[in-house]
């Protein structure tokens, strides 16, 4: 996604070699058009998977799942963290952990708002290790669902998140790709 | 609002006389047309205010803000809950007591993403004690920039939250006010 790109290397900002702050248009100050934008990609790429509802985790996530989400004429789920278990039947729960905060939290899931029937897209602000899309699959599979994708605004390919994604038989699509991070460095898979 | 009037009437539940769930289309599941249109009513309402930049709080009130943003041509800036003070001179930080989940959490914002020129329009999901509107406003106040209103989705008008504002001096505009929750039982006010 062209215009990403340019907003990535205009004021995204490369701390190391593995942490891209973007807090200026996405995970902090949101850019609601860019949001906009954004849905219409994944509307395009996914529009032929017969998806039924969108998926995210709280809370960069919501910004562009919900903009996917109005274009494609979708309901959304924002799966929650919660920081211990629920106790009662009512919830499907997995943990998931965050090599980024350096913690473990329960990704919560009503069972009222999944059926078997559900193509899920799952859409997240950003792919690393892959730890939380891997959550939000296991909680569709557990509901007997499907993950019908998995929509990605920014990936880190050179972490090993996509290809355990793929491994796993789901299909990632990325709207930008950073093959290398490095002080004041950014640079994009061909 | 009369579209969100008849979704709450149809699909929220009043578990108690303070309790209203309306987790099928707000705060777990979203309906994001249902987000643009609220987006539509708080442009309508404030587009006379001289609104810079929208101001919302982690993570319900995320959909409708960055719809209402996107319809004012605005950035919006999501402040997060930190569970412990960050100690550099970097944010803009308050406590903010839950009553709903009995917890305290430190309400954060980057300086960068404010300046004393700002007129923010804050947006939240639920007004019933008005802790996180003030703890955003302090925030915007800490920086000296102003408050120029408060959007909120659902108000508890029969909880304090409307009058505390009202008395700081900010104007408070909600697409819902409810006058009496009780098992079974939602009224609005007139």
């Amino acid at each position: 996604m062209k215009e990403l790109h340019n907003r990535i290397l205009k004021d995204g900002h490369a701390l190391s070699e593995t942490v891209l702050k973007v807090d200026s248009f996405l995970n902090h100050q949101v850019d609601p058009n860019l949001m906009y934008e954004m849905g219409t990609y994944f509307k395009n790429y996914f529009k032929e998977h017969e998806i039924t509802k969108i998926f995210t985790i709280e809370s960069s996530g919501i910004a562009p799942a919900v903009m996917t989400a109005m274009q494609m004429n979708l309901p959304m789920v924002t799966l929650k963290k919660q920081s211990s278990k629920i106790l009662n039947g009512d919830v499907y729960q997995t943990t998931v952990h965050s090599f980024t905060k350096a913690m473990d939290y329960e990704l919560t899931l009503s069972k009222k708002y999944i059926t078997a029937e559900d193509r899920i897209l799952i859409i997240d602000d950003f792919l690393a290790n892959g730890e939380a899309a891997l959550g939000a699959a296991r909680l569709v599979e557990e509901a007997g669902a499907q993950v019908a994708g998995i929509g990605i605004v920014i990936e880190k390919s050179f972490q090993p998140g996509r290809k355990v994604l793929e491994d796993k038989g789901y299909e990632v699509y990325s709207l930008a790709r950073i093959a290398k991070l490095g002080e004041g460095l950014i640079e994009f898979v061909e």
